[in-house]
């Protein structure tokens, strides 16, 4: 595997990938989620990238650019391991050079949940994997349902200009007790842990409730808030059932995503859970 | 030479092109000017595609959209003369299906001169031209230098999307008169072409000045405008000097761009020089 830093030279090195160009964008701090999307690839492309970039224009004013773990090494060893061709980690300053001021948005989509909370992450997400889609020129990027809206936002704005490429989707990575896995986890204090996973609690108990004849979206709601409630949960954003691709809030159960965003004292959680 | 309206069409032809594609976008009722650019990319490309769409979403509120000459049958058969290989021609039902919503900005480069007094223009213009790059990934695409801040900010765009694509500037062809092409020169009234002509004389007058030496913006701004306001114009939007990258006011005019933008009764003209 190699490890470089230089857009141009990951330009270079892919306009002579042979096959199919498969690509991992993260922001390092890799897990299991991670891992299992850089399988992925593996399986499907002849030549796999993973990018590491913590990108700064995804984090808003007082979010946790500064805190974000950095752990390159580590990353390193890990996608060594998994098979990658190139480990992508750019600095800011070859990825935003002085006087950039070209932004990529998905208008509409990106105003609802995450974007209601976060204004500018979705226009720094967009901007960011178009680059990298341009810089890798890669046929198929793999993203973690984790982050629900951003594969939704992306998929838009994929197909909305054209771009010659697939959205893979790879499902939640769990730890064993339920947890969403997140770089962000490592944030929570044991007794904040314990709390969130009434998280996973209520998207598991919304799966069942659907499996079991349950259509209605507003006692699927309801339920569902109840129980992260009994977490004490410093605010909740939205505990919501929506269409899986709109995300409209949605008048049938089934078929349709339940999301959640749950903020405890160091650390805001997000969660979903497709509904059968 | 092929007629191709469906954009998954054109993807599809390009993605199995041979060699450079060369990509020319105009939005039709094409002159020599858009001639002079098939020509380029004739020589330099293997693979030459003219686009022709008069795209909504970069004419404001009561601007010419509706008006703008459309003149498909001529189109076509220029191109085929030229030695096209695609006209593609599509739908705006294709290019913006329903519920389109992603835009690309390049900011502050686009809220000067031209930005200015049409403040959507340059959104449509860039995500226009990215779509179309996207859809025949394109390793040239050809611009006239007459809309010279338009290939400014495609060129910007270009670069901080990491896009692997040269931006071909063509020089502004001109009537023997000294009018610069365009297809809007058609609105113009006879009276209103021979005031017009004025525009050109001050370019030429321009670059005379600095040839012989002169390197004050002020007095080739003046001189410029003095000369434009012979013609009784409507409104004179601007007559500067610039930097021909930033588009920031020049400091010396040597290596400098002189701009105009020109309003008669029936038309609204942009002319531009760079002086050396």
């Amino acid at each position: 595997m190699q490890i470089i830093n230089r857009p141009s030279e990951v330009s270079l090195i892919c306009s002579h990938a042979k096959g199919t160009i498969g690509l991992v964008p993260t922001m390092g701090a890799l897990h299991e989620g991670h891992l299992s999307l850089v399988r992925k690839a593996r399986e499907m492309c002849d030549f796999v990238i993973v990018s590491d970039f913590v990108n700064p224009h995804q984090f808003g004013e007082g979010e946790d650019y500064d805190k974000y773990p950095r752990v390159p090494d580590k990353d390193a060893a890990l996608c060594e391991k998994e098979g990658a061709d190139i480990l992508f980690a750019p600095s800011a300053a070859d990825m935003y050079p002085r006087g950039f001021s070209t932004w990529v948005e998905v208008k509409g989509l990106t105003d609802i949940l995450e974007g209601e909370i976060r204004p500018i992450h979705f226009r720094g997400v967009t901007t960011v994997c178009l680059k990298l889609f341009n810089i890798t020129r890669c046929g198929k990027a793999f993203f973690g349902q984790k982050d629900f809206q951003q594969v939704c936002v992306i998929r838009k704005m994929t197909k909305e200009l054209n771009l010659p490429l697939d959205i893979v989707r790879c499902p939640i990575v769990r730890d064993p007790d339920g947890l969403a896995k997140s770089s962000r986890n490592a944030y929570m204090t044991f007794g904040e842990r314990e709390r969130a996973l009434c998280i996973s609690r209520a998207m598991f108990a919304a799966r069942r409730a659907v499996e079991n004849g349950c259509r209605a979206v507003e006692e699927i709601e309801k339920t569902a808030l109840e129980e992260i409630m009994k977490s004490r949960p410093v605010a909740v954003d939205y505990v919501t059932v929506r269409d899986p691709e709109t995300l409209m809030p949605a008048e049938n159960a089934a078929g349709s995503v339940l999301l959640a965003a749950v903020r405890y004292e160091n650390v805001r959680l997000i969660d979903n859970i497709l509904l059968y």
